[in-house]
């Protein structure tokens, strides 16, 4: 393996099997600091509810609020403050990811399994959810339309979204304007690792959810994972977002320099990793982010995530298809004229984005597929999220007198040669009763 | 609230409300000395590797073990030391519960959302995944076929099962038979926190998982928590078994006592729950409990268990519907003539039992549905394992020159409201190229 350290990105050449493991790494961060710092934040919203959460509000946002929901006036005044433009754009988005989500509603299982032996699964909503919003700098309010859809199709009962305000105590109007598109109107003004715990354990204005949704800084990603170890689900393990860029020869090399310039955006901790056959197309590439980074108002933050990413350089297509596998990319970019290989042997990403008029960003917000998606390798084993991560499904049975006299003897042996007796006894039970009395 | 703490149960005779949630805490265990004790046991398994897991083995099971690999021999002398009524009844639980399993499949999804934004999922299957399956006194064969049934029905290329052996060090016959009946033949000799730090990490001869499935004791439950920290993925955060009893004075006495104490006999910290209407039959059940226990071997782990347990009176269905939702049990059986009621509002719970002649132990081994259930509370928001658990869903799109100029707008004007610019720019630059070039 060569490796050549430019001032933007690492380039690698051909690495070898036995260097993917160091290659897949992310830029991993220590959360144990972080932990010091919430834990107590999480035991104290616990203890004193909305006055604790005041009470943090005042420190961290610097304001002081009456009331921790926000009215109806405010939802209604938010409506007048997003442009018309912006709120057709919200609209059509709303209605590819509406139409991609409900493809997603599967039917209900009812079948006999042997006579007598009635098995069923119904898919029932998860009654009480919560989203963390960020707002400040980055009012995710497209994150408001990647949960929200989904929820309201899978019929989940309550929705709270906890959101922090800016210095005025305002949240922002556009995060507003989504929210009551999708009729959520229980909004809280709280941010960070004390909205998790809120919704988590519940306070005098915020109820107590069984499942939090939604992306945040370190403290509150640190939050959801302490919180989901007590039986609160969350949707996802949280990393820093990251993109791999497949691309060649004849792909348009401005188009890859802006596609992981966008994902470079996100933070200084994230990665992107561009994998070509052409060395050339490296450079193409890497020239283009020099041209196209300059004008960024964000550049600084770009280029620290730059400096944690990888360009590779894979001739045999087959060999990238395992290095993708090995990597599990959050996106995934094939913007090849023939992205047919690639496509077949991937087993391992998230999204998958071909061609080049596919821009990750039209995931991000409005061609129907999710933007929560599964970061830091976690795409080996888990997907985005969808309309099933609103639902859990119930198995049913119901098995009749003669349903039990046929499958009674196998569950008594297969009983016995686990040494469960009680287990083998509440079939014997009912079986000497039906000998005994008939069916009752 | 009249608390009556007999002998065997305690009884509860209408709660109200603010009572039910100590009600519906479970007896709690803390994990910290666990954590202390497992945590260096997966550190040397991720340095040392199979020489790590053959210490362990030596110092837990007190046997030496030469290969780690069961052998093809092995295998095949299992299967002369079962006798052929269980292979059939083991082979007809299969039966039952690949019917189930294979109603799970969804159909891939294909669609343009608008003209010229094509967007897909498709089901693909964990490529690697792990069984952890107890050995020694409680051979768990039957979580064997509710974990090989569904993976194999997935796809999953490889599986492996770990398992301790005996003194001998021998793995239990019934066990490799049914791995051998599902086709699995990587076995490995090893339990315990060492056998899940081997697959989450993978050593000489035991592969690195995408995700490790199955029941263990206290330090299993903490290896997989631990690792799953760190992109393993697990099936489902484990808490001891419980089941609750909605029963009439219509229902049997003797069938609904045999169902409690069936439950109670997966060990001291499992928990059963009888909520009737009637005291009376209440008493009665108790009654029958009383002289069932006498008749068991482990008797000694049911009364234990009995002494976690509640029997609790509350008159109202709708109510009685309210105190499930609220103690969302891994099991709930539905003794009442009438269920309706219940069924129709019950949203959480793992899964439901229904009639006089559906014992648990139908679902725990042969009726189809599946035994890996949602415990402590987790019903609230998912549910067992179930095909889902052997796959992820990967979503793709794809747009055309078209779709993007009708798109682009769309995402450019809400990237522009999230302040992310370079998202915003990813899809200006191919319109901008696409005015001036035309599609390439």
């Amino acid at each position: 393996m060569k490796t050549d350290r430019k001032e933007l990105m690492r380039i690698v050449i051909e690495p070898s099997k036995d260097l993917w493991a160091e290659l897949v790494k992310r830029p991993t961060q220590d959360f144990t600091k972080t932990e010091r710092i919430v834990e107590p934040i999480l035991d104290k919203v616990k203890r004193n509810g909305d006055k604790a959460l005041k009470k943090f509000i005042r420190e961290y946002d610097h304001v002081d609020i009456k009331d921790i929901l926000i009215s109806q006036e405010e939802i209604l005044d938010s409506s007048k403050e997003v442009s018309e433009e912006l709120k057709n754009a919200i609209n059509s988005a709303k209605e590819n990811i509406k139409k991609f989500h409900e493809a997603q509603v599967t039917k209900d299982i009812e079948m006999e399994t042997i006579p007598g032996v009635f098995c069923s699964r119904k898919s029932v909503p998860i009654k009480k959810i919560g989203f963390y919003i960020p707002g400040g700098t980055a009012p995710l309010f497209s994150t408001v339309l990647m949960l929200g859809v989904p929820a309201r199709i899978a019929g989940c009962e309550e929705i709270i979204i906890c959101t922090p305000t800016n210095s005025e105590g305002k949240i922002n109007p556009v995060i507003l304007y989504t929210a009551s598109l999708l009729g959520i109107e229980k909004i809280a003004k709280v941010g960070g690792a004390q909205a998790i715990a809120a919704m988590a354990y519940g306070t005098e204005s915020i109820p107590r959810v069984d499942k939090i949704f939604g992306p945040g800084n370190q403290f509150v990603t640190v939050a959801k994972q302490i919180v989901s170890r007590d039986s609160v689900a969350i949707d996802m393990p949280a990393g820093p977002s990251e993109v791999l860029v497949v691309a060649g020869k004849k792909s348009n090399p401005a188009f890859v320099a802006a596609d992981l310039l966008s994902q470079a955006e996100h933070g200084v901790d994230s990665q992107v990793v561009l994998v070509s056959k052409s060395k050339t197309f490296i450079k193409d590439v890497l020239n283009e982010i020099d041209k196209q980074v300059k004008r960024l108002s964000r550049r600084d933050v770009v280029l620290k995530a730059l400096a944690n990413s990888l360009a590779i350089q894979i001739k045999d297509k087959f060999v990238i298809a395992d290095f993708i596998n090995e990597y599990a990319p959050e996106h995934l970019i094939v913007a090849l004229r023939k992205p047919g290989i690639i496509l077949q042997h991937v087993c391992n990403a998230g999204s998958v984005f071909t061609g080049d008029y596919t821009p990750e960003a039209a995931g991000d917000y409005a061609s129907g597929t999710n933007h929560t998606l599964p970061t830091n390798g976690w795409a080996r084993s888990i997907g985005g999220v969808s309309l099933d991560s609103f639902i859990k499904k119930i198995t049913y049975q119901r098995i009749s007198p003669e349903g039990l006299q046929a499958l009674g003897p196998v569950i008594e042996k297969m009983a016995e040669a686990e040494l469960l007796e009680a287990h083998k006894n509440a079939v014997s039970i009912r079986l000497k009763y039906l000998k005994e009395n008939g069916p009752s």
